[in-house]
This record gives C-alpha cells, sequence and structure tokens, in this order.
C-alpha cells in the first residue's frame, strides 16, 4: 500500500500508543459532535470551506513538496496524478463542502413512532454511528470528502491518508481544524494521523473501543488486508465485475445504447460493465452491431465460442475472463440460452455490484429485479447509473458491495445508525 | 464454551471440510429460499410445526440421551433445565412456528420508489442476507426458533448448537428437513452441525465466501470468542448494563414504579435495570421508599457515599459496581447532582444496551433521548420494554448492542438486507 521503511517493535508500539491516544479524543470528541445542531456543523464546513481558500498558497506548497518527494520516489504519472493539488482541485473540495452544507441533516430524523397495546410509543431516531475510521491513498482530496461527510453526520473521524499525500494532508488538516475551532466545535472531531508507520492502519482498525467503523478507500490490496486484520466493521467496496443481459425480448435500440454506455462511458470505474452476456435469440442481430461500436472506441472484444461464430474475428475469452474487472476497454462477451443462465453466470461470477437487464418482457424483469442478488439490480438503465449523486444521495462516501449496514452508494445515512426510543407515561412491564 | 475432547489437526482439516460442505450447499440453497414465495415458506413452517408434534417422543427420546448425557457429565441443575425438552417445550416451539408464518414477509418489499431527474426510479428492495450462521449453547429449542425466523426471511442458516444437545438437536434437524421437504424447498436450507468438534465453530465464522453473517446467542465468552475471531459479520449482543435515571423533576410515583419494575420484573435478563441513578434534590424523598420496597424483594443494594447517608443502613458500592451486569437481585445507587453528571455516567459505564430517564422535563426528556448512546432510549418507560415483541417485531433473534446493521432487538428485519433497484427505459448516463 504505502512505501514507508520498516520499524522495529518499539516504534510499532509508539505508533499504536499514538492511534490510541487519538482514538480516545475521538471517543470524547463524538459526544459532543452528536450533539452539535446542524446550523453549528453547517457552520464550520463553510468555515473550513473558506480556510481553504484563504491558506490555498500554503496548501498548494506543501502539495509541491509531496510532488517532489514523489517524483524522486519514482511515482508513476497516474500516481502522481491523483496527488496533485491545483486551483481547480481546491476549489472542487471547497464546492464540495458548500454541498454538504446544503445537504439535509439526517441526525436526529424519528421514523415510525407508533403506539403498543402497552401504551408506550416505540419509534428509531437516526443517531451518528459515533468514531469513523478512513483509511485511502494518494488523492488528498479524500481528507475533505470524508471530513465534510462525517462532520455532517454528527461522527468524529480519524482519517489515514496515503504517506505520499503526507504535506498535503497536514495543510488540509490545518484548515479543517481552524474551520472547527471557528464553529466551535472540538478540533479532534476531525484528526489526521501524521505518520507514515503502516502501523498505523493495524492500530486504527483493531480498537473497536475507540472506532466503530472503518472505511477503506483505496486498491483492491488495501481493502483485503483491511478486511481480513479489521477487529472492527468495515465498510466496503470489494471490485465491480457488473453484466449488462441483453434478453431475446429487448428492445433492440434500448439494448445497444445500454450497452455501449455502460461499457464506454467511462472505463476505470467500479460501475462500468466488465461482461455482456446476450441471449442466443438475438445475438446473431445485435453483436454484430455492438461489435462495431466498440471496436469504433477501440474497446477489445473476448467472445465466449458462440460469440466467435457470430462475429468471426474476435479473441476468445478464457474462464479466468469471466470473473475480471478490467476497468480498460476491453469487454468480456458470452451468448447465454435464456435468461436463466444469464443469472446463473451472473451468481457465480458478478461481485453483487451492479446488473442490468434489458427486456421488455413484464415477468422476465420482475425475476431479474428480485432474483439478482447485487448491491443495485436494474432493467433498461445502463450499470454507469450507480452512483450516489445519480440516486440523489447528494453524495457518497464510498460504494459498498457488503449486505450488512450499508449497501451500494453510501451517502450521509450509510454513516449513521438507529437507535430505539420508547415515550412512555410511566409504563411499566406486566 | 462446550465440552469437548481435545482433536488433533487431521481432525480439525476434516472438520473444516464438512463445515465448507454445508456452506456451499447453504450457498446453493439461499438462492432457491430468496425467490421462495411466502405462501411455500409458511407451508414449510407449518409442516416443521406438524412434524414436531407427530415426531415428539423421539424428539423427547433423543432429549434424554442428551439429559442422561448431561447428569453423568455433571452439567448443573440450571443447565440441565435450559436442556430438558417435555411436552409444554415442544408445544411452544410449535406454536413459535405457527406465530412465525403469520408475521408479514419482509422479503421484496419496496421502498421509496422516486424518478431522478435522469428519468431512471431509483428505491430500495429488502432481500435475505444469504446464509445466516447462528451458534448457540444447550437450549435446544433455540434450533426452531433461529430456523424459523431465518426461513421467513429467505435465508438459508447452519445452525451451531451446543454438543450437550447433539441428540435433540439431531432430532429436532429431521423434523425440520421433513418439514421443507413437504414444502419442496431444498433440504439443506437448514442444516445442524453434528459435530462435537469445537473446530466447526472456528470453521463457520471464518468462511464469507459461504456465511453472510454470524448471529452468536449465549454466554458472554462465547460472544467475545465470535466477535474476536469471526471473518464474516457478527450480529451480537454483549452485556446490559442498563440505568434507570430519576430526574428531580420527576413524577415520583411514576419513578417508583418504573425502578422497582426495571429491577425486580425478572432479575435474569439483560434489560434489567443494574444501576438506579438518582438527582440529588430527590434522594432524600424517593430512596428510603424504594429501598424498603427493594429489600422487602430481597435486593442486595451497593449505593455511593450519598446513598448511604441517605439510607444508612446499605453496602458500599465499588468502582467495580457500575460496570457490572449482575443479571441478579442486587442493585447499584448513585446519587447524581444532574442529568449532565447522569449522563456522564451511562457514557462510562453503560454497555449501550437500554436507558431510561424518569422526568416530566420536556427540555431534559428530549436532550437524554438524543444525546445518551444506546440501542434502546427510554422516557417515563421501564427498561423492562426493551424486547421484540413489546416493539413490535413479533419475534425476536436476540438484542443487537452493536452500531452496525441491526441495532436493539432484531427482528426479522435484520435478517434482510436493502438493495437498490433501477427501474429505466433505456436510460444511459451522460
Amino acid at each position: 500500500m504505502n512505501s514507508a521503511s520498516p520499524t522495529g517493535a518499539a516504534d510499532q508500539q509508539s505508533t499504536r500508543d499514538r492511534i490510541a491516544a487519538m482514538g480516545r479524543a475521538a471517543r470524547a470528541a463524538a459526544r459532543l459532535m452528536a450533539r452539535a445542531d446542524t446550523a453549528t456543523k453547517n457552520r464550520a464546513l463553510h468555515a473550513i470551506a473558506d480556510q481553504l481558500h484563504e491558506r490555498r498558497e500554503s496548501v498548494k506548497e506543501a502539495n509541491g513538496r509531496d510532488m517532489d518527494a514523489g517524483r524522486q520516489n519514482g511515482l508513476d504519472a497516474a500516481l502522481l496524478d491523483r496527488l496533485e493539488l491545483n486551483d481547480d482541485r481546491i476549489d472542487a473540495m471547497i464546492e464540495g463542502l458548500r454541498q454538504v452544507a446544503k445537504l439535509p441533516d439526517p441526525v436526529g430524523e424519528i421514523d415510525g413512532l407508533a403506539y403498543r397495546p402497552s401504551g408506550i410509543q416505540v419509534g428509531k431516531m437516526r443517531v451518528p454511528l459515533g468514531v469513523v475510521g478512513i483509511i485511502y491513498e494518494s488523492r488528498p482530496n479524500v481528507t475533505i470528502d470524508a471530513a465534510s461527510l462525517c462532520l455532517k453526520s454528527g461522527n468524529a473521524t480519524i482519517l489515514r491518508g496515503g504517506s505520499e499525500a503526507l504535506h498535503s494532508n497536514g495543510a488540509i488538516a490545518a484548515c479543517i481544524a481552524a474551520g472547527l475551532r471557528e464553529a466551535e466545535l472540538p478540533e479532534t472531531a476531525v484528526q489526521v494521523v501524521d505518520t507514515t508507520d503502516r502501523a498505523a492502519v493495524g492500530a486504527l482498525i483493531s480498537m473497536p473501543e475507540y472506532v466503530d467503523v472503518i472505511v477503506p478507500r483505496g486498491g483492491q490490496s488495501l481493502i483485503e488486508r483491511v478486511s481480513r486484520d479489521a477487529r472492527v466493521p468495515v465498510i466496503k467496496h470489494l471490485h465491480g465485475v457488473c453484466h449488462v443481459y441483453i434478453d431475446d425480448r429487448a428492445d433492440l435500440e434500448k439494448a445497444f445504447n445500454i450497452a455501449l454506455n455502460a461499457k464506454t462511458h467511462r472505463y476505470g470505474v467500479c460501475n462500468a460493465m466488465e461482461t455482456l452476456l446476450v441471449a442466443g435469440g438475438v445475438a446473431e442481430e445485435i453483436l454484430p452491431r455492438l461489435a462495431a461500436a466498440y471496436r469504433e472506441k477501440g474497446v477489445e472484444l473476448r467472445g465466449c465460442q458462440q460469440t466467435l461464430r457470430v462475429l468471426g474475428d474476435c479473441n476468445a475469452a478464457q474462464e479466468s475472463d469471466w470473473a475480471e474487472e478490467y476497468l480498460a476497454p476491453i469487454l468480456a462477451i458470452r451468448v447465454v440460452a435464456d435468461m436463466d443462465e444469464a443469472m446463473d453466470h451472473i451468481a457465480r461470477y458478478g461481485s453483487g455490484h451492479t446488473e442490468s437487464i434489458v427486456s421488455e418482457d413484464y415477468s422476465r424483469t420482475r425475476r431479474f429485479l428480485s432474483e439478482v442478488d447485487a448491491s443495485s439490480v436494474m432493467v433498461n438503465a445502463s450499470t454507469r447509473f450507480a452512483d450516489g449523486f445519480e440516486y440523489g444521495l447528494g453524495a457518497e462516501i464510498g460504494i459498498s458491495t457488503d449486505k450488512i449496514h450499508a449497501r451500494g452508494p453510501v451517502g450521509l445515512e450509510g454513516l449513521t445508525s438507529q437507535k430505539w426510543i420508547v415515550l412512555g407515561d410511566g409504563q411499566i412491564r406486566q
């Protein structure tokens, strides 16, 4: 994950102690954050935005030091690009903060308060989770994204960014602290881990007494490590092996548009289609036209035996292709007998992210919606819609491929929980 | 947890292989269960009830063998009592199955389906979690409780009961299998682990590929072990250190009744009050009367220094008393200056289970409800109401003290998750 120097046992213990101290401070701040009212939290968000604007030069200067170090350490161009903070990106962070201030406050919302035969009223109140730990890699703008969502949802947070972005994150953390101070909220409500010691991650994910949930954002190796070692619940996003299934009762015009959009709108995103499933009955009609459109965009096609027969010139898909998240202009194509075979394929190879059927058949679409097990299941829509903004969440801390707690795009609500409330008038249990 | 003979590495591997085979079968059955309609699931519940009634003698005979073995192994009277299945208990299991059949089916419920500016309709559909692993101790009736809730919520389940109840659980499992068969549901939808090897628990909680969630039901050591070692999400219930706070603006009649009920209605339950907090302003008025009532019921009182001054003869509470879950006729009492001190005490010593304030003050009750961090927060009601049946859930798989996913009493809904559904008409992402 991070390039950090190996450390001895004594250093690891001291890192653990520092993270524990941050945890204790976060736990104390969480109580104050949970009771902060909406206006105060919004004031803090705007104050942080103002600070970022005012301290823009020092943030860019700190980022410059990270960029220099990155170049010296041989970071590749893609990583350097993610690391860079220019005026546009700082403006986007400022705009993000103001957007989160505009979102409705989920905290305190009461659901379903109803009388029970005993005379008590029972309902559920939405409350912050408490302390949220976020572990991410090089992009320093995540520091602001994550801090703003945790702040608005009344949580305290401990942020652990990539070691490459240490100075950038430090400069951003100073803006956040100043903004919290202005709004008279505890500065320890948002803490940024300022050590590159990898033991910090191990400590953060194994302190259930101080941390209520961990959100890892980054590559698969980070997420797998966190999931494996965490002693704290994890809201995680693994990979997206998404499918579009074109049924033999599809409107082929819609099918063409959706299959093209789902693959080619953007390649490197988790909700892009990676495998196209086509019913045998329409394969000859739709596949050649689609293949031409994909090739025009430079997409490499890897087909099953039947696809090869239909298309003639096309690479053969290997067994491993069906489980691959390409994140690239490559598409696996399989011809299936019918929807059941498509659903079997999805159950076997899908990653539970997003699955879409294109069909005009009422009973089939109803079955597909019910039976396919994924965080988003769609009818006649591009998989690219699986996104917090498109779903109306306003902001997104990530897309969860877990089934427990938060599933699919996770917004402010995913950073809260519901407690039961009981209103009585002296009732006792008989 | 269980008294089982130590096993070698080869045995552990073979146990692991057996549990993995059960996991694979459960995963396959889960797909069929997820699409089973309500009538079929209810038919299975009634068929299992009928089987239990018909095979009553063989269930009692199997239980007799467990009871004999338990006596030979020196199980104490309380454990033997929990292990015993008589006609009343079998009738209660049959009645429980028929009650679960009457509950509304949560699966397929769609929430909040609404149009987005892009033209897609987005909502959430309630779906089963998949495979639920349940680990419990001696009481064999849990086998029926857990199986029926998992079945109704469309999950497959793997049940691992206590080794003391091996024959009883085997006989019950035969009834469940026969009932599933009658309803033409897969028998592997409910599997009972038939080995006493402790490695079975270790295997079950570390197979995220086959098990979606683990519910441990039993003593604290079981739950701590499962929480520590699980690689699968856990819905757990730790201890209940519940408080009643009597405010100086309380209606003292209500306060008397609630404080008495919360402690003495039943002692060995997690929602019983363990510490009474009393505002200094009303301590002299309410404590002597309460103390007399407690003593009449044989409750031992352990008070803070101020309590001792008010009551005269009373044991002194030690620091450790404040964190103790007595589950017994013992009560810790502390006089506090005001609600803030009460909330500080609860934040420090409470276990996040159930907390109640008795007060007629509008602003204080509003603050207590918002600020106290527990799975149930109450105003003017006995903590004993924290219960799935009292809350209207119809049935309860347990009470969760976690914040993630399910919190407080967990019914059928806690065994489900929500996936996003998107209905389109050919929409693509712009």
